[in-house]
């Protein structure tokens, strides 16, 4: 694991005294962490590959040439002040197989490839897994306009800024070829608490959540006095939404006293700056919607109620809700026959594993819907993720490499 | 009329090509007002006195001099982007009820002094009625400190910067002497649209609510990925300020139902910018709380609902509630004299009224829990107060004048 160790420590070096880690979707530190990626490959000797999108792939050549390759890998960009491993345990992960093969003299039937996406985390762009689905040639060029959350400035200057060719990535290119890929592997701290609570080191995962979103919703009511306005005459924005979100979450908490699991939540919300005031009824208010399930079913109906709910609202309180652009992610299965034979192998290595659900998307849900077999790994962590305290054993992670080792020398 | 209208126009003039009306209290906005008072006042033959808080008042001397004082006014600051008339209204109300005494030379009995009063607005500097807390040598040392919520510099700098001596302020030095006055009168729009409902131009005020004010409150649960934590590990700040804000809503519309009256207001409500995201459960939010009666065992019954509920959710959810400093300010009831009174001067001279309690507070509340009798009147208005579009017809404030005029003859 010291070469594991070595590029965890160097990945969080710039951060050391700051709140912490901030890996910016094509910029400065997302930047820095391909360049270290390119130097940990050279180091081992394996090929480099930098596709249109400004991913990188390292290439480790294996025995029979005309099989489709093992891709192992996720992405290096973090949420602002998160932590240093979701998505850089899934790379260095890569590149610690790889090297483990190496050092023990083995070389692989096939190709190994490591894959260090780009952009996979949604709060500098609002898209989901903007690399990976760059990666096979598959990023609308709608995408290629949006701005980032922060500079304003739009994903095709940031992505010429880090050496990509937003014409090419519009064109389609693609330096993968899905018809040459045998499975995609996807090792990433678990980012809620299961493993943990449950004391054991890995899970393998049974699919990913899929999602819909508004990030741009909006509760139009009346501006009014607070003291002035009896209860019956307000049309307090505000209340309207807390009533919407209590009612989702009931909605949930029902859903899963039957049996069904998702996740809902409203990231941010805001009364607006320049009209709102303590003594004043808000007439708007300001909100995103998150919610993800593995199930299409339960989706569906959290969405009913959703909208159900602001029409009830509307109706009761004279408000109006807004939800503006909905996006949205379709849920995805890992393959069950990895799945299978990852559980035998952990058996078989004396692992301690579990199964379970991804609520949190992840670039193999990408691959998964591009109709290559996928598998995660989780490794449980302490603090959650995309937060500063963010947390993994190394001891966990080495479980998680050597299952991968033993599943890809098949 | 043409003395109002004049000077509705002339306050209203620098905003013509703005959104609403900002007289920022002790700031360039409010000074103006009160040099437009204070040449509405010369013009007008009145003397004129300034206080250390730089309240102005306007007096007509009586012909007994004798007898205690009328004191007719109000304030002239407003919230950011409010209206024309909350607040100057009242004032202007005075000076229109002197000149119409002069014009048809009657020489009233006792003093009348119209005051111009600064700072009611409790949006600019957190407490309510500065101004006229002030005028009676009343405003305790720790309100001269408190910073203004834009700019971040002091009452007491402010102060001086519109010719005011917080030291005097400080040392209770009052121009007005409370022992020299009858009553002081204050009209005012109504805040809430009920007299537009009825259809009647006036109110007289039976008493003003008080208050219970959080102004900085915070939830904070714990931050963590939006799409992998399961409802039963989550400490989300955000849905637990909504279960608490429907919970007192709740209390709220139980009260109604009882009889009682109340108002509930959050104006304002934000996650932290600098670590909200769309994918991150807050682990924090922050907002304000307005709770408004006319009764005190209504407030008090809602504040007891408020902590239960608080405690409740916490030991549910694993968040925690810190409300911050606590403001409030007690119900202050009108002169019973003077309401009966006015009821009648409005029947004998045949003004459409109905009597109704007033939610909002205003200076009045000073006068009245400093012992002298107070009388409000409330004047109709259309679209709400505090807000860009509020209105008042002149037909309808030149009635309350009317019913003023009467009143001071006695």
């Amino acid at each position: 694991m010291a070469l594991a160790e070595r590029l965890f420590a160097d990945l969080a070096a710039p951060y050391a005294d700051e709140v912490g880690i901030t890996r910016d979707a094509y910029g400065p530190g997302e930047q820095r962490a391909h360049e270290r990626f390119i130097e940990a490959a050279k180091s081992l000797g394996l090929e480099l590959h930098q596709d249109a999108a400004g991913n990188h792939f390292a290439r480790l050549p294996g025995s029979d040439p005309t099989l489709p390759a093992w891709l192992i890998g996720s992405h290096l960009d973090s949420v602002p002040q998160g932590g240093n491993y979701d998505g850089a345990a899934g790379v260095i992960a890569g590149l610690t197989v790889v090297s483990r093969l190496k050092a023990t003299g083995i070389t692989p039937r096939r190709d190994m490839i490591v894959a260090a996406f780009r952009a996979e985390e949604s709060t500098w762009f609002p898209a989901s897994y903007i690399g990976s689905r760059a990666a096979l040639g598959r990023l609308d060029t709608t995408t290629l306009s949006l701005p980032r959350a922060d500079t304003g400035r739009s994903l095709a200057e940031h992505l010429r800024d880090c050496g990509g060719d937003p014409e090419a990535v519009a064109a389609g290119d693609a330096w993968l070829d899905l018809d040459r890929l045998h499975a995609m592997l996807e090792l990433h701290i678990e980012q809620g608490p299961t493993l943990e609570h449950a004391g054991i080191p890995i899970g393998i995962v049974t699919g990913i959540a899929g999602s819909f979103r508004y990030r741009q919703a909006r509760c139009l009511g009346e501006w009014g006095h607070s003291g002035a306005v009896a209860r019956t005459h307000r049309h307090d924005a505000l209340m309207a939404f807390c009533a919407l979100a209590t009612a989702l979450e009931h909605e949930w908490s029902e859903l899963e006293a039957e049996g069904f699991s998702a996740t809902v939540t409203v990231g941010q919300i805001a009364t607006p700056p320049d009209q709102h005031a303590f003594s004043k009824i808000p007439g708007e208010i300001g909100f995103c919607l998150d919610v993800r399930s593995e199930c299409p079913q339960t989706l569906e109906r959290l969405e009913h109620r959703l909208f159900a709910s602001a029409r009830h609202l509307e109706a009761e309180r004279g408000v109006r809700f807004d939800f503006g652009v909905r996006t949205g992610s379709t849920p995805a299965p890992m393959s069950p026959a990895l799945t299978e034979r990852c559980q035998i192998l952990a058996e078989a290595i004396d692992l301690a594993h579990m199964t379970l659900p991804s609520g949190a998307g992840h670039d193999a849900a990408t691959f998964a819907n591009a109709g290559v077999p996928a598998q995660m790994l989780f490794v449980r962590n302490q603090n959650g993720s995309h937060n500063p305290n963010e947390a993994m054993r190394l001891e966990d992670f080495a479980e998680g490499v050597r299952l991968l080792v033993a599943l890809v020398q098949e």
